[in-house]
């Protein structure tokens, strides 16, 4: 049984929605993705949320642009922790997603990360599951630990190569 | 029965949202209120939009503040044409709810107005209802004189008085 | 004779106007189609607007970007509902557009749409017209099931593909 | 026969439009005062542009707030220059009002000064009336001198006075 | 032991982050709280961090105003989930905060909640401790439901007594 | 002699700019163009903008991008008319310079126009030209003329061809 | 002689300023107060800037709101460090002066502080001059030390006091 | 020993960061470069800003994108002046970074450039060593003059050639 659902309100939103199952992957996490609206399909999207619980789900991510509702509709009808990810989308670049799904009212929060972050809305689920999960909190230190090391690499070859040579290695790469 | 609803996501948009009704009264349209959240109930919230056209209502009037979802929800449930006004409060004055209102989906459109405008969402509903009701459209027309003819007394008056004679005037009625 | 006009300040609009009329088709509205222009045709605008009624129009659909005039000009010179697009065109992305359509002053209301949200004007206008018109309203109750319809075959299909998979078949059919 | 006509949508904008009077009266020319509203009185409003010229008068300066067309509108029947002034006026700081009123179209130019900066619009007309009045510039000239020499009557008054003291002396004087 | 801390820039947050405080204790989680700056006391803030797990913490809030960095760095510190709360405070209405808090690179999460929205914080920190806690789980189910009621009982006596009779009653009591 | 400066802070400025000599040159408006840059050439744009009126210049046009100080320097020097063109440029999008530009203190007026709006900063030259010259004035009503012709044309031909041809039609003349 | 200069556009942001001097006198940095007007003063301010550093100072401070171009000007005339103040001024709250400030053109740079930031414009200048200046230096690291204890008092307060007491016992004190 | 330290938060940044290394080449001052996060780093980041003076390192550039906290955690570690360069990265175009940069905390400044200004934080640097420094203090005086020297060249040019020639040679160039 999957522990995160990745829900997304249009199909558009995958290349953005996919940084979080890649997260998931990398630790192991048990997932399902679906396509939920919450304008065009939001008798399902209710109903997902209701029995999100009962199905063993344990956090649920939503990415959505716009006017993004898809969050907070699932998070009124759930006492799971979601995760909200405003998708930059359109001429407001994301503002009206951001605004739209973190200013909930008082009583129904949304877990919002930044504007196309799903990568860390994927993270944050993790760091959350890692509460009851001491293994996965040493994954977590080990990925921080990677990721220092990644940054230190670069760091070291910026020291060897100087400016120029850097952004010629890196250009010669891609 | 009444062909208007006008709803709100909270007590405190009432002082607000009674813009709305003033107009409805004053053109005799036959409304009802309602306190809903797309949050907080969101199973009575989509039960209501639901049942809306068969209860014989025209046109649903929807404020709310920050993340403002009501109107958008409301919409999603219904095809009465939905009014969203985006209410101004807390830290972002409104661009909040201007942008959950606005922004909706590609398929379930709301019709929003300006921010706090809940007159301007009252006399949308009565421009609706006038398509159907020649006696309707009248009324408006005579609102309309009527509101030119105000803004032409002000204007004879600045005339005669001036400005400093105008302010003191003014400042005398309130 | 038309039900709906759709107007746009300049043939740069034409683009996302397009929404509006492929809505319209599709329901089978009768509509007409103008160029008009709150700066630069300011005597026609105001004198379709002042006639639209008489000739039965039932709704009138403007599109404008910048300073964009046309749907509360329009506005001013009928009883007919205006649905305003603001169209964004230029530096400030549309958000100079939505200010300027929807920040309307008490007693000229212009119901308004997304920016470039020019199809949900065209499906607004059909709700309104469907208050008069069961079998348009039918209608758009199918086309609501059509849209949920095809989210479900696209979550389906996710389902099925998963993150890449959906994506290579999605870019292959481009 | 006046030179300038200082217009605005609402008498609630005297209060700031007065600063535009103040500097006309200061500099001894002939003005005239109306509320004229491009959405409440749309036909007066066109008629008073389309006269403008014909009467007299030189230089309109408009003030509005919200969704500001009275200066756009007044711009697009008459040849005259036509000064806007938007207003603050409700939760967009007069954001809403800077963007309708300065981001006209190619074609039909509108000179806009500060968010509520009447008594620049009024300048501003000056400016363009000496162009052709050498005694108007001389004026200008004489204004220029005096607001330079009360800046450093201020400076001198911070450098006898510091800090503290400029700032009770001030205070004492309120 | 404390199962959570809230932490504050300044001592000038308190009344918002109270919000949080007054959630948890009606939950009867145990908290802690301190005043930490990123800033002032950069030392002590990333200690915190870093003993909060082995202290037994299991979430940490954490709100700050301006360029609000304490929950970014906090983050940058533990592998415990940290809820960001931007503080409304001066000139820029809290968007600043907002940004400072939710648009964290990939890596470092932070689960960020409405400006000034403490209450959310404590009361995302109680659905992430109900995860593996089902009576609270079952207080978060009762939580929902009074707060349905409320706004149900709220409802009805605006059906009954209307605005006006509401808006008074409700100004009579405060 | 020229009439008309147009000054820009930067040669990458000219593509915008020659938005405003194209009018100039179609009213056959004698003017001149130069670079000039308030804060790379302070004492030359000082001294330009001290000898503009007896050098016989009526007008003058500044455009800038970002921190837009040069219209503004150049109306501290002047009483001559100065018209502000924001440019564009950079992350901002030229809001920095439309509020660099605008925002005026009282005393210093800038006459400011859209972003980017160069064409529109010439045309609001020759309106304020053409007060004292009638010949200008006349060749604007004629201007105007043309270009409510060229709107007419076109919504002829959008009436004949239809929405798809149109675009077609003018898709293959590009 | 003094090392540094307060400057400012207009003795109404004298309030605002007083946050630099207040610093300047902590640390016993000679400082002098002027207020110097790019746009009502252009010639003196050019001028001060051109001999400041003739004149010994090290550091020039300048606040300004609105199209805040004071700073800008004053950069463009010394090679001295400029650090700029945005003012909170009318209705844009300072990003109108934040923008004008901070986004100078390649080549002047202008160091620019929070919006009302001016006594980290201060202390910034003391930072600077404790480049070359050990003793200050000291004083500086003093200074963060007693910031630090002060946070730490307080967090203690609130340990004892809770957030009750701690609101009390603040609200008790002023 | 280097004077100026370089610090980017990621190697995505060093494309803008380059411009900060082209300019203190050019002056002769020695740099060092180097890849840091706030975030991903943060132990690193603070030991380095522990130790930089010690070092012998007067100046501190630091550039960000998004919540850029690297130049405020570095100055909450050190008393060297420290320069911010908001990068544009993202959805938000900077104003992200901006806001994280400058709108720091009372107590600690960062001397913030414009958006992507890394050529300017590097001379504002200049300018801070050229207070101990006469050498490079003219060095910085004929910078200016060659600035200078360069605008107007180009205006010369643009006299010449107009602005189609202008225009013309420009393309031809690139």
């Amino acid at each position: 049984m999957a522990d995160v659902a990745i829900l997304m309100g249009s199909d558009s939103d995958l290349g953005v929605m996919k940084g979080a199952s890649d997260i998931l992957q990398k630790f192991g996490i048990d997932y399902e993705v679906a396509i939920l609206s919450a304008h065009r399909l939001p008798v399902e999207t209710a109903a997902f949320a209701q029995q999100a619980e009962e199905r063993g789900l344990k956090v649920i991510i939503a990415g959505a642009g716009g006017a993004a509702h898809l969050a907070g509709v699932l998070a009124s009808h759930t006492i799971l922790p979601v995760i909200g990810v405003p998708i930059m989308n359109g001429p407001l670049n994301g503002v009206d997603a951001l605004y739209s799904t973190v200013q909930m009212p008082k009583g129904i929060p949304v877990a919002t990360v930044a504007i196309n972050g799903a990568a860390n809305a994927g993270l944050l689920a993790v760091h959350i599951l890692a509460l009851g999960d001491n293994k996965l909190g040493q994954k977590l230190k080990d990925f921080r630990l990677d990721m220092g090391n990644e940054v230190r690499k670069k760091g070291l070859r910026l020291h060897d190569l100087g400016f120029e040579g850097y952004m010629l290695h890196k250009g010669g790469k891609k």
